[in-house]
């Protein structure tokens, strides 16, 4: 790669965090229908970017049926490169809710910067990140007239809400698709000053559940005695789902579970992990987890069992004496290989059949579910990709699992046969998901140097 | 009494229901500080309607700290019966929040009549009830120009969120409020076609639970394994507080319940209850709560604990992948005598601290509480009220107690040293507190005519 792509994105930082901010100021919450305007807003404004970086036979697919449709993935691709290899990149458009809004220090869709960070929803999870490579995209188009590789961008709005359409698209584009690796910055560094590279994602099975004690609310004194309470039961059930010693109840959830290898726990050990600095940012009295593992390992290497959401009966300001009708839970686990969402549904729902009384009606919805993926560390493509980090950020990347979901990357070995390759800049305390989620801008401008060198790096692999 | 007075209520019932509708349209919903308008104007209209009738030195009075005022007491008397017995009536005029408002079949504050039923918010509890107290008085006044009895009337704004400036209201106004018999009709009877007379009421002790595990919200897939999660813990709490046979595991919550004697148990075999009616009503699977009583016994006779209320995390449409930062329960336990709520509270705190784990912060907040309350059967203003509502309703009323809570009771009991007589004309299925809530119009009828019989009954109990 020529020095000039590194000098053109030094001498146009300033420019690149109000055309990002520009992109975040679109609220595309893909979770709450009032957003559908907005989401579709913000594929549009991606589809411009692409055009403005360089990339050709830019559109928006539809997706779903024709009854029910999906939200579009913006295409575009780059061709020029004959022989050279191709590389798939994916990213999401759409973004997290922002409630509780009142915890927003600045408002969610205005991105503000404050001590070289910059704060709006999506800043990191993942707008910003995929704006990364629409800047390295244009320095070398914009220096060099050409990228070293080939190069396919999908950008879905859907990941958010479970990428319901997205498995679909792909196995109906598989030749439109057709690559040599799948290149995705929607990850975070292990830490502040440790860039990395992710070669393990938890998969994932969230769910609904639903029960009901009577036709409608009572008064907790005139029937109170009477009747089951539904709100109690659910408290009830879910408590016989995780013991005390945080190991999940359900029979057969660890069945598949493959064991942590002696090497990797060895390599956790390595990390830079302070774990007092760790959970006084996180303003927990105390870590707590499943017994036998260190957090490390309970955060990304092992599954888990969480409450999501709870809401029943009253729950304004004040008392009211109300026996609930209802209570809901939104719950969901995290999965390692070799689990399968859909096995652990039917193990979910086996269990709950022998747990709920029956003195309510219930329902469990299943809600959506992404399988887990593991890398092996010595792919050609993952060392390409070391290398590229090593050069932007200066040193080199430690290897890690990470916590969160991605299924799409289980779809792309599956359907495409693709290997991944996860490079990503968000931070531990980037709160994606949460109020106040920001992006550093010193990761975000390195991830855009360390993009452009691994283009070249991968340019350069034997096939 | 004159056959007059009997004559002038069945000549103007129509009147009576577009009057009370005028009432019930006034949203006076204690528990919601947006409503503090809609409350005063309630009492305003009371006041208009206690100068209708005939009562005097009618007046708004102030409750609670100058810097903190609750809602006024509205207060009317009627003292021209020299020797008489002297009536204290209790009432009030605020009423519970309406929500869920989807499931309102006509506007809750729009009194709409179907098959002989007025539904409204209020139209029960107490309003309705009140309101027919206001006629019983109208129709002496205007018939005999006077009442049997002296006649002193209060109603308060703050009923449904615990009464509580009323116990220093009763307190600092002692002279004001002396009489020899406290009259409420804010119950209900046993059944349609089963008028009757209330001689125990259920205290209340009622609390929030607030838990935070972490300063703020978490992604579930980053972090999920590392701390507790507060809605699983809350959940975990909770579930430690009841057992699986409906028993409430707080040591020493049972210490102070007196147990159902062998005649109140034979009293409630005697009363007619259908038992699979009641749960087909309520639209529940099946009936639960504590093993060893009876479905009655355990509604009205025996202490609960119940959820009325749960939120965490994200509750709204779709999966968000959240870790929630807190998690809120309201809890409230029914009592009996000789329980105290105060003391309740200590055991329930005490059980908490033992129970709720260190890896999270909590609070309990006690947010109201009142004593449980027992009559003497054999009392002769009782008995003089058994005599009133069988001249109204053609038969003689059941004797029973009620499960929720009337504080109040206790309170003139202990401070004015005065006996009460509940006499309520609720049905079972009125839905106070709950959507849909409404009055038997031909209960309210009879009911009118036989508080117009109480007054004359309670004139000629010798003192």
């Amino acid at each position: 790669m020529e020095t000039s792509v590194v000098d053109y994105i030094q001498t146009h930082r300033d420019r690149y965090v109000s055309e990002l901010a520009e992109w975040l100021a679109i609220p595309s919450v893909s979770a709450l229908p009032e957003h559908a305007g907005d989401v579709r807003r913000a594929a549009e404004w991606a589809l411009a970017q692409m055009n403005q970086v360089g990339l050709q036979n830019t559109r928006l697919i539809e997706t779903g049926p024709e009854q029910q449709r999906g939200n579009p993935v913006v295409y575009g691709e780059w061709l020029g490169a004959p022989g050279a290899p191709t590389i798939l990149f994916y990213g999401h458009y759409d973004v997290q809710p922002v409630d509780p809004l009142d915890l927003w220090q600045s408002p969610p869709f205005q991105a503000t910067e404050r001590d070289n960070e910059l704060y709006a929803r999506g800043a990191s999870d993942d707008k910003g990140q995929v704006f990364m490579h629409f800047k390295a995209l244009e320095a070398h188009m914009r220096q060099a007239g050409r990228l070293p590789v080939n190069f396919k961008m999908i950008l879905e709005g859907e990941e958010e809400v479970g990428s319901r359409n997205l498995d679909d698209f792909i196995r109906a584009n598989k030749p439109l698709l057709g690559a040599d690796v799948v290149v995705i910055s929607d990850t975070g560094m292990f830490d502040r000053g440790v860039p990395s590279l992710c070669y393990g994602l938890r998969g994932l099975a969230y769910f609904q559940i639903d029960v009901r004690g009577t036709k409608g609310d009572l008064h907790s004194g005139t029937f109170g005695g009477a009747v089951a309470n539904p709100a109690f039961v659910l408290a009830q059930v879910l408590a016989q789902t995780k013991d005390r010693s945080g190991r999940i109840k359900i029979p057969g959830f660890y069945d598949d579970v493959r064991p942590l290898s002696e090497q990797e726990r060895a390599e956790f050990k390595r990390l830079p992990f302070n774990e007092t600095r760790y959970r006084k940012e996180l303003g927990a009295p105390r870590l707590f987890g499943e017994t036998g593992y260190t957090t490390l390992e309970r955060a990304s290497a092992r599954p888990t069992f969480e409450v999501n959401g709870l809401l029943s009966g009253f729950t304004g300001e004040g008392a009211k004496t109300v026996l609930p009708a209802v209570a809901m839970a939104k719950v969901s686990m995290r999965l390692v290989p070799d689990q399968s969402p859909d096995k652990v549904g039917d193990l979910f729902e086996a269990h709950l059949k022998k747990v709920m009384p029956r003195t309510v009606e219930w329902k469990l919805t299943r809600m959506h579910g992404g399988r887990p993926w593991m890398a092996s560390l010595d792919h050609p493509f993952v060392q390409a990709a070391g290398r590229a980090i090593e050069r932007g950020f200066g040193q080199a990347p430690v290897f890690m699992r990470e916590g969160g979901s991605i299924p799409v990357v289980a779809t792309f070995q599956q359907e495409l046969g693709l290997p991944s390759v996860l490079f990503g800049v968000g931070l531990p305390d980037d709160r994606i998901h949460a109020p106040n989620e920001k992006l550093d801008l010193g990761n975000f401008f390195n991830g855009v140097v360390a993009s452009a060198f691994l283009y070249d790096e991968i340019a350069q692999v034997q096939r």
